[in-house]
């Protein structure tokens, strides 16, 4: 049998000991788990930026992983612990809706608060169950304990209220969610609201083209294209990017420097008509 | 039998190709080592802050781990390169002190100057020993070579003199010894030494009840809570953090950006009487 | 037979989900993949570095690595993705000259322009062919896949034009290279070149001794030295790298920043003579 996954995610960065501690701990447990690192560097508190982030590449991953996923205000206080077993993975977090994203799209088979003691470590702090108690579960998970045995079953669990993007006015007003390393800015208009909204115009269509435009931050970007390369260096373009969401990008640069634009910025999808040749 | 855990801890940074290159050495060696990574962020040449760091985790790893400690601001000179077999663990590091802690907590079986050409690298640079000497030693020591190959016996070693807390005046007067990634003060005072000093309290406190209270930078903090959720957000508190040492903590912010307080700084831990009602 | 070793490298950060969802891609295809992170903080879109820091490092990893670099400024543009077999190890990379220093020195065997669609994700992004095409490739590669299957064979790739070391006036004139995470620069002077140079000066070793110094931002550095520790704190000096190059440095200090240089400064390296005594 395969070495069992457990991909983790925390927002402890990369300069402490919290991470190795918690690597120590499963290894200590199941020698055979096998680590692969999501990112460490989830903005501090911040389980929104965590649902998106796991939601963006959970899918990749091979069937029976376990997420750990690390990103916890409330440690120490009652939240729950939770385990989740879908069709495909399994999830161990904290109930304050990191989450939210992932069980949206997966196929929920049981969701359990993580209370059976047996798992945890023997000294529980109150200020890191990331170590004490949900990596010694996701070891104990990883080396074949039964998801039924860690706790009650739960109906419900915290969820993060997220903005959907709606058309209205021969608009689309949607809003940027995820600002990334290159600065290209990720917005929550999918590519099937863009084909959607384009059916309004359609009729329309005529002896004149449609073509979509972008407005953020009072700058207006024509340029609608199907990768960065299509633009000059330093020009603006929006286009659909690798997760199926309409980005704003910057070739070779920084949109979101170049914008001043940054998570929760608004973001409308418009159309312009020109003339057929 | 199980893959060895390799777990290294440097100051290079993840920016370059040094560990990389010590990853590649350890695994053309040993092609079963398991590589975790504590830490590569360590501050440049710092060997205290090394210290506590590996202080902080290593016990949670499982038995026989191989810790490789490459923080060597003397690379090149005489200072000797440390191989240490405690009950538990190995360790492969510069004799510089950065052993200090846990060979504080360990039993020491065997201390050896690392001498044998033989397991380094055919050719040795005068400026990356971490790759020509001590990952191709703790390759060797993944394989099975006895500790007693890697050279003679050691009797003593550099240590970094760590300041200890002190009760007096009735005060416990410590310091600042680390400053984690969410800004969150972490002191040399143990829980231990609190439990002492509430003992010298204990005979007055008839009709009063003691309470802690810590001082920093002249701020009074008043709060000594359990967990972070106790106060407000933004709020100060102090606690026995994860590591059973008291943390001076602001919830969901910086306590050391707040404080404009750091490494070294002093702490003093007193009691405020009240009137029980 | 031991599992295969895919080294990846990018300019993606350590921050986001775009270097998770390539291993979750990798281990999908081959569970048994060992993933091993060179660095993924490469300068973004700089294959320049992406080169030097490949060069710097693949030499130390076990035979039959896969090398898996991502720094790929074209995406969704018609330049290929080369796959290179080398005798000793593979690489897969976008054809922007990401490879140009590895494959000076290595033994190709066959290089292809990877197009079978077979290997691909049945999903493919505009803007993210490191996880829908490469990752997959690499995976394929690492399960036994042969590269002759990848693609039709090429006859060229992409090179960065690199500036070599010249020899004139009594002077080696050549430049900074990289700057590494402690402020070191290096030169590509290499050792050979400074021993070419030396041969130079011979004859007129008589009753003088010859000593290299060097020449940067207009500072003249006279210490040239076999490692950091030959010079007081503080103190500039110039050595042979652990590269082979020559490499200026400042004790426990960073000569980039003292200096205020950076990657492509000019450096000089000429001779004082003194009188021996």
């Amino acid at each position: 049998m395969e070495a069992p996954v457990i991909a983790l995610m925390t927002d402890f960065g990369d300069d402490d000991f919290f991470v190795a501690s918690i690597k120590g701990t499963i290894l200590k447990i199941n020698p055979k788990a096998r680590l692969i690192d999501i990112t460490h560097r989830v903005p501090s508190f911040n389980s929104k930026s965590a649902s998106f982030i796991l939601s963006s590449c959970y899918k990749y991953f091979p069937e029976k992983t376990i997420f750990l996923v690390v990103v916890d205000p409330g440690v120490g206080s009652s939240r729950q612990i939770l385990a989740v077993e879908t069709k495909r993975y399994f999830f161990i977090a904290p109930d304050n809706g990191v989450l939210t994203l992932v069980l949206e799209e997966e196929d929920v088979q049981q969701m359990r608060a993580v209370t059976n003691m047996k798992y945890f470590l023997p000294e529980i702090s109150h200020t890191f169950e990331g170590r004490d108690k949900m990596a010694p579960v996701a070891a104990a998970l990883s080396s074949g304990e039964a998801c039924e045995e860690l706790g009650p079953e739960l109906n419900q669990y915290e969820k993060i209220e997220l903005e959907k993007p709606t058309i209205k006015d021969k608009e689309i007003i949607g809003q940027i969610i995820y600002k990334d390393k290159f600065g290209n800015l990720i917005t929550n208009i999918s590519e099937k609201k863009i084909e959607e909204f384009k059916k309004v115009f359609e009729f329309k269509k005529r002896d004149k083209e449609i073509k979509l435009c972008l407005q953020i931050k009072g700058v207006e970007i024509p340029r609608y294209e199907e990768s960065y390369i299509s633009v000059e260096k330093g020009e603006f373009l929006f286009l659909i990017g690798s997760l199926g969401l309409v980005e704003i990008a910057c070739r070779e640069d920084s949109a979101a420097d170049r914008l001043k634009a940054d998570v929760d910025d608004l973001v409308k999808v418009g159309v312009r008509l020109e003339k057929l040749e």
